[in-house]
């Protein structure tokens, strides 16, 4: 942090300034011009509010954050190296990261009964995806629909990995689920609703299960990167970044404006493997298959696409589910931009687990 | 909700979108004229999805919602009367409600010590505030900040309470805190990051004490009426809607942008109570004078605003916290404004206490 | 600007940026403490941008902005004086700021024939407004709407300034026609969607009226004083700048969001009189009373409101017009408000002109 | 537009109000069901307003827009089939559309000197662009400011057409300059701050040359499509349509939002060609690759890059500017997603011509 004082400041009101900033535990050094002086801060100085320093004194022309307010999230923390987070699956283990090739994560929004999820899972498996996607709670905007059939979803999801050999990724809604959540899920979602809901980010940071981490509709990312900081300093290192999409202005076609511009923005900030969510990203079927390419394109690492049997009847959702038809041809055309960029799974590791 | 046939539609693809509608539990109504058919769906549509619907048929031109989906809380469920929200205090009951003077809540972001919170109780109680706001448990961007004294500052807002006679106002951010907090407040704030935490929703939804329902940074109306109703339908009657600043896209002066049209807009909509907040609606102590005398002549029912004694050196938002001296004088001001609009407290009232 | 040099950076270094920025025209003053070296620039920075500077080195560790980009339009420039603007009109002088009275200007969205200008000129004026606005040239969004009447419109506008000694506020969309609109026109509007057409504002700039400055769909509040800095850095001090709403998430209810905190926020950076539109602000003719109250409450200097005999058969913005008899009462609001606050003209100064 | 009655509205009311829809120039049509009497509008509606239809009776439940307000520029205007933009250029003709190869747009935000934008123009040329960008008249947010060097640049502009037989691409802020901007210009470009400046838009579409449309900060898609439908309806079918980036609530990496869902969003509703503009899109060169590349996977038809040989040194937007050398680099990455999705041009071609 930066004061910098207004020019002709008398020097007892420097000095004042200085003794006033040390009772804040900070070592504030003078730097001393012809004109200017200005004052920095050496120290925590993350949760300062540059503003209430302003109130010191009128002397004060500004202060002026130089620091990043997150640590653990940076990419400073892992010196420029992206992480990588390995989920165990009964397929082996999947790893998202820069350094590895796409992952692709696909299923119904909600879990509805044991034969979709499981002909589902079937399908996106045989597609070439990784892990099933599919909600037990689900948050939804009216109390009077659907809110997802709870732990009995878990264990049909259960069925389903263990008819598939995919890993599982279901959200938390509540921490008292987490234990019962915990036993069913490779990862463990956290939706953009609750992306600032402190209290669930402490609890999925004490526990052992990888974290998805989805944006939320409102957040900044410096905003989501504390977010992911709450996760990493409670002691879970292991968290995946997921744009979702931003609520804007314009909300007539597409739900939501997908940010992809977050992935080559968060490469120079941190060292987090970053997912794309495409499906709800824009809110309708046929936008999806071009953002998913894009999102490849633009060096994303990881994708969710929601994929139902029968959009049109499905719980919650269905407008922007693919059909397991469409999702197989999107999976061959993402391929042809996957290997353009060097990031598609080699077909002979696949053989050869 | 009203399903627009294309000009030339097959009678059979009526009958067919006809009798699909009816497998959704709802009464589809063919409404026929010279060139269009149009289908009015009768029954509970508020959960149904337009863009689903349209996925029935490729006959289908629109599918037009005509119904809002909010219901305990539409003005029409009370047949167009406002609500009132009475709590108890030790000073004796406040309404909120559009039939009653308006009612200002004021205190600290946060419960420091008891000197403070007291010391404050005290003054905002002597400009005439009938409740002290104060947080125990803090919603912080950051993880490294000050996160709230937890329970023990819910005893220094008890003494507060008792040495003042004030109710207590104070946010809930976390379902396993409830009952102790329950203990302590007066009204439970849920806010404005928490307002679709759904889980916590339907836990205040289900016990006795008044709730302040913050709105979301990037909450439509209608999301905030629908966070409104899941309190509403898990049995709890008594919402206060409270108003805190949106995001928008400029953020450089005032931190978030105060909608205060919601008080003409909800006036049409919905029969709970309105509150508004200047303090965190603009982020700054100097722009909150403006904004409360703005709320009282746009008609709102009640205020927040932030008091501390030492504004400089609050653990919290400082920045946006008057003085009591400011606070004082600020009271003298609205008092003209609330007269004006016969809104203010009658005196006689204070000396009968 | 100030320039932060990484800690450690070499003395070499430090001096060829110093050499760099004086090919810049800066005059770079180096701040020395014991760990960071900071750059001081003296000179003209408004123009400059922060991130191209941080290319000059990669010891670089950040360049921040100090000053405001705005000079004309600060308070500074007036030594914290607010500024008036004074119009001529046929029922004498009217002036707008902060030492006076409030402005009322009211009158229809688009001018459409001489007996509706005329008769909402004289039921306006007979309610207390001082200016007659009406649209001769509209901007509208689709090229197949009434796109107004245009010059025989200002003919039309000056009978009803005739008939009323009202002053006439008009759009001007279109530098050919501000010869023959100047003619007409005591002041001059720049639209919403004009103001950051800077070949306009230059050459409203270069003439004598004064000139109404609608702040931008999107525009920040320091983008609006630019604005504002390209008339009056074109020789025309008389601007008054005019709030209408900025765009944001939510459209579903009140088509903008009337951001009244940009009263107190104008209040600490520039010198400017102050108007605010709740008419387009909201969009809806039943929210404009409760904001024009709310605008005076918060310290507006002037309102804008849109009056029209048969709102239903507007040829453009019908939906948020008032009716006479509803302009009526609303004044009679108004004015207890604006009593309140000490904003109110006397009737003694009407009955003396 | 359908017109939904409330259940009961009295016969004679309903006949009243289709009566009066008849004197807005439309023709009525009753559609009645055993409850609910629907009228829909046959005629011209696209200029309507949904709101003041409601006033004509309180029996009237809600109005509902069914059509697109643009006609032209929607999709079905041309039954479905995408337009194509030829433009002549010394090189041969180029043409932009979804049937054709992605086109290439690069140069520098401003043209400085005749050395810096002929180098520019061969390099670029040389890496396989095929039109040069370069501003001669800039809009710039401070009138302090470089403005531009106007039309000298354009003969500058002029100089590196010859060199290099690239097409090029200006802007035009001022109907003034229209004449001798349209000598040199091959396409003139409407950028995003005079997006909704009509009378520019119908000088513009009342010339010869094809018009690129930049998306305004805050414009809906649907704002666009009728800006477009301005330049259309004034006779020039050739519209570029260019995506620019949004104004959200995060600026702080990214100066815009760059929305690339407008392609799949667009493709659903108008035949216009597509390009997409990073570098405005983020505001920082380390961006621009990535977005690029999403951008052609997207299935965008054309790209506009910015390149300078110094960005550091450069009068106008040097931060989001690519080296020649970066460029060079980014083509060659871009050609490998342009190869697998088909859209990159066949160098035998470039031979060929």
């Amino acid at each position: 942090m930066i004061v910098v004082m207004k020019i002709g400041s008398p020097e007892v009101e420097i000095a004042r300034v200085s003794q006033d900033l040390t009772t804040w535990g900070l070592t504030p050094e003078k730097i001393v011009g012809k004109h200017k002086v200005v004052i920095g801060l050496v120290g925590d100085t993350a949760d300062l509010d540059p503003l209430q320093i302003q109130e010191i004194s009128p002397w004060i022309e500004q202060v002026l954050r130089v620091e990043q307010p997150f640590k653990r999230a940076s990419l400073e923390f892992r010196h420029g190296e992206p992480s990588e987070v390995v989920v165990p699956t009964p397929n082996g283990p999947v790893a998202f990261g820069q350094h590895h090739p796409l992952v692709v994560t696909a299923g119904p929004c909600s879990v509805e009964n044991e034969q979709m999820i499981v002909e589902t899972a079937r399908r996106v498996k045989a597609a070439g995806a990784q892990f099933l996607r599919g909600g037990a709670y689900k948050p939804r905007t009216s109390p009077y629909a659907f809110q997802g059939h709870g732990e009995s979803a878990l264990q049909l999801l259960a069925a389903a990995r263990q008819a598939t050999g995919l890993g599982i990724i279901t959200e938390l809604m509540d921490a008292a689920d987490l234990d019962v959540l915990g036993e069913y899920a490779d990862v463990i979602q956290i939706g953009a609703r609750n992306m600032q809901n402190f209290s669930l980010l402490k609890k999925v940071g004490a526990q052992p299960k990888p974290v998805l981490l989805k944006r939320g509709m409102a957040a900044t990312i410096e905003d989501w990167l504390m977010a992911a900081e709450y996760i990493l300093a409670a002691g879970n290192p292991n968290v995946i970044l997921c744009e979702r999409g931003i609520r804007t202005f314009d909300r007539q076609y597409a739900r939501n404006t997908l940010d992809l511009a977050v992935v080559p923005v968060l490469r120079t900030l941190t060292h987090l493997p970053i997912m794309i969510d495409p499906s709800h990203g824009t809110g309708r079927a046929e936008y999806v298959p071009s953002m998913a390419m894009a999102a490849i394109a633009a060096g994303a690492d990881s994708l969710m696409i929601e994929v139902h049997p029968n959009p049109a009847k499905a719980l919650s959702d269905g407008p922007q589910s693919l059909t397991p038809e469409r999702f197989d041809r999107l999976m061959q055309e993402m391929a042809v931009i996957g290997k353009a960029v060097g990031r598609w799974p080699q077909p002979v590791a696949a053989l050869a687990s």
